[in-house]
């Protein structure tokens, strides 16, 4: 059996490494148009910001040591350029030696990714404007931050990537200014939640700019400010675009498989494409809704991960199921920690549900205790009283309370199930009534009425 | 309607100020032996330790402000001596007035809590020999840690309070030895976890003494010496009594109410004992334990809270139930976090379930990062693949990663379904691929004997 892989970063790797264990006959060979596979591009902010000392323990295997441990042939520089359904072939180019190449399959995984959403802003090549998704990239913007010249930075959109690099920014001592053309930064959150990250990043001297839009880059060769569309000039020696991405669709698309309402590339729960030999996972691709029940496009690397080991499975004809995902995400902004799970109050909305929110601040463990924090929770809870979905935002204990709550939407708890729940109790780690349980016990009145 | 609380530091403060929520116009009146209410004993090896800069800090409410702002009216220095069913009534000593007094009751809450149990060792009276519950015990023994002539410390005892105090000891520069007459410290988690923190003690300077017991203490007035059962004098001038609690049970023995299998106060799911009109919570009483599906005496401070808070409405005739505890529980031990849920291999031996385990070196979080730490994931499941418990040993990431699996064991969760979990990623919190999945991936090849 003959399996190609398309894309080596995360879901691609992780497929190819899979089906090379369950069937170990199998002539598995991977594709990657980069000079990486396996990396962790997770990691470039805290590259950039100088927290980790080099770029190469990002990578978790080179495609030597990958080729030699999973038993996998690894084709670096080699983009895929068209998917020939009918004879079941693909037709790559060897970028180094700039010739085409057709390569047979019996079954094929497409790991293409996504990439950076770059706006037609006028002047956007001039030098000093970046994107960030590649290590190249990410090497890029390290040195960028660090020249003599540089001092003051433009980053365009407040979604993590943005709120991620302008911790980066900060720490390295740049003038830092955020645009963000919503009314709020990290859409994912609501923007309550928001607004105490976007509090947080103005104490340490961050510009915020709401509502804003970039409407051109000025300068000639190099940038020297961006004009907003209200007019207001912003000298700066760097850009970021950090618009975020879009899915990579168009090998998928010309070869006819179906895309989904979400926009990416439709799958079913075994990451089967529309054509029966064709597998999907990771950015490129669709996914399940636990809450919302319908295909969503969330694109994390650790979604991508658990889908390729399903594609990995499948594409062996071993049935696995990816279940789907809970829209769970984790983001570090400077000291702060945010995180969320469910649906959001915009999602349940746009999803139709009937919902309430209960807010709470409370300390992430003993007050007394010198190590603590300060956490806001917010439930959003169905109108019954099932959890749909849940934010925090805090100095401390933030990962852990947004994974126990995944785990209670996973299992469509009731917010006066939360009570129940044996959660471990010391004074480093947490009160003797933990937020959580505080934040459950608030909302259960809501639904009941109760007084107590 | 009157309602009598006995103890005033966790279960009972609890109940009494859910029951006057609840029942605004009924009179609450609690009576509490010592000169504390409403304090977090947990906090006190911390205080103990430095960390903590006035014990004050571990009080939640003074008699006087717990009494305004609750409703209820506190005595305390009020020891209880009797129940008297028949009569509806208890007899208590007002200690400072030297008077006994009698009040009559509707309703009861017991909530008697928990001694520190005391051998009989020879000489334990002897200047310089200490226990540790209460908050006046623990000004005592800061005090003792702090004397110019207070160089050299053993503590009896190595389990959750021992080697908490072995932390706070070492930090300010005693000379510790840690006596345990079982093979293993911390017997609440399984020896080879067990392991791992044993090291990092020894690797602390902590002296630790395995399968060792006191035989007597050894001093004219002020302790000089402990001699073990093996012989060995180990010269000290602190000794530290840490062998564990004992329920509080003299008056509700006295007052002919059912003690359970587990040796502490039996109720049933409303908090209620074998008298209709007496409640218990907290250390004194047994609870169920969810996995174990059995009686048990697991006092913690948590549990107490949550028993309080039924108690407090089953007492004003709300029924609500407190479903149980799977046994989680946390212990800092240095620069260690260690935590347990469910039950241990010794636990689910004795319970009679024919189980495995699966066990994992991982990180916390992702390796590159710089604030990563290891942990050391246990999962101990049954033969069909159900969770029974997990333990984790580490230097970050503990706490979630046990919380976590306590929802798991909650639901019911095989390991097979762990990969499931939408657990949140992001550099500075976990993997791609987090430990759990990691570790639920490996364990369900040793149920499915699958290859991949």
């Amino acid at each position: 059996m003959k399996i190609l892989v398309i894309g080596g970063v995360a879901g691609g790797a992780t497929a190819a490494a899979r089906a090379k264990r369950i069937v170990p006959q199998a002539e598995i060979e991977l594709f990657e148009a980069g000079p990486y596979i396996s990396y962790g591009s997770c990691g470039i902010p805290y590259y950039i910001a100088g927290e980790i000392d080099n770029l190469n323990k990002l990578i978790g295997f080179s495609p030597q040591s990958f080729a030699e441990k999973k038993g996998v042939k690894v084709n670096i520089r080699h983009r895929v350029e068209e998917i020939d359904r009918k004879n079941k072939e693909i037709i790559v180019k060897d970028i180094a030696g700039d010739k085409l190449i057709r390569k047979k399959y019996d079954r094929l995984v497409i790991a293409s990714g996504a990439n950076p959403f770059v706006p037609p802003i006028p002047n956007r090549d001039l030098k000093g404007v970046y994107s960030l998704r590649q290590l190249e990239q990410g090497q890029n913007l390290y040195d960028a931050c660090r020249a003599e010249e540089v001092k003051k930075a433009v980053i365009i959109g407040g979604g993590a990537i943005g709120t991620e690099m302008a911790e980066a920014m900060v720490k390295l001592g740049l003038e830092v200014t955020l645009v963000e053309k919503s009314p709020q930064i990290l859409n994912l959150i609501d923007a309550d939640m928001a607004e105490i990250v976007a509090k947080h990043l103005k104490d340490k001297k961050v510009r915020l700019l709401n509502k804003k839009a970039v409407k051109s880059f000025i300068g000639e060769h190099q940038l020297q400010a961006i004009e907003l569309d209200d007019g207001e000039i912003v000298e700066c020696d760097l850009a970021l675009m950090a618009l975020g991405i879009r899915p990579e669709l168009k090998l998928a698309q010309e070869a006819g498989l179906k895309i989904g309402a979400a926009g990416a590339i439709w799958v079913n729960r075994y990451q089967q494409t529309s054509a029966d030999d064709i597998f999907a996972c990771g950015d490129c691709c669709e996914t399940y809704h636990l809450v919302a029940r319908q295909q969503v496009w969330i694109p994390l690397a650790n979604t991508a991960n658990k889908q390729g080991r399903v594609a990995g499975a499948n594409v062996c004809g071993v049935r696995e199921e990816f279940k789907g995902v809970l829209g769970t995400a984790q983001i570090k902004v400077l000291d702060l920690d945010v995180a969320r799970t469910g649906l959001s109050s915009r999602e349940a909305i746009r999803y139709g549900f009937d919902f309430f929110t209960q807010k709470i601040n409370a300390f992430s463990n003993a007050r007394y205790y010198p190590d603590h924090g300060f956490i806001t929770i917010k439930l959003i809870v169905a109108a019954d009283g099932r959890l749909l979905g849940a934010q925090a935002v805090g100095e401390k204990g933030v990962d852990k309370r947004i994974d126990v709550l995944a785990l209670a939407i996973y299992h469509q708890m009731k917010v006066d199930q939360l009570q129940d729940l044996d959660l471990g109790y010391a004074p480093p780690y947490s009160s003797p009534m933990d937020p959580l349980i505080i934040a459950g016990n608030l909302a259960k009145k809501k639904v009941n009425n109760s007084k107590s």
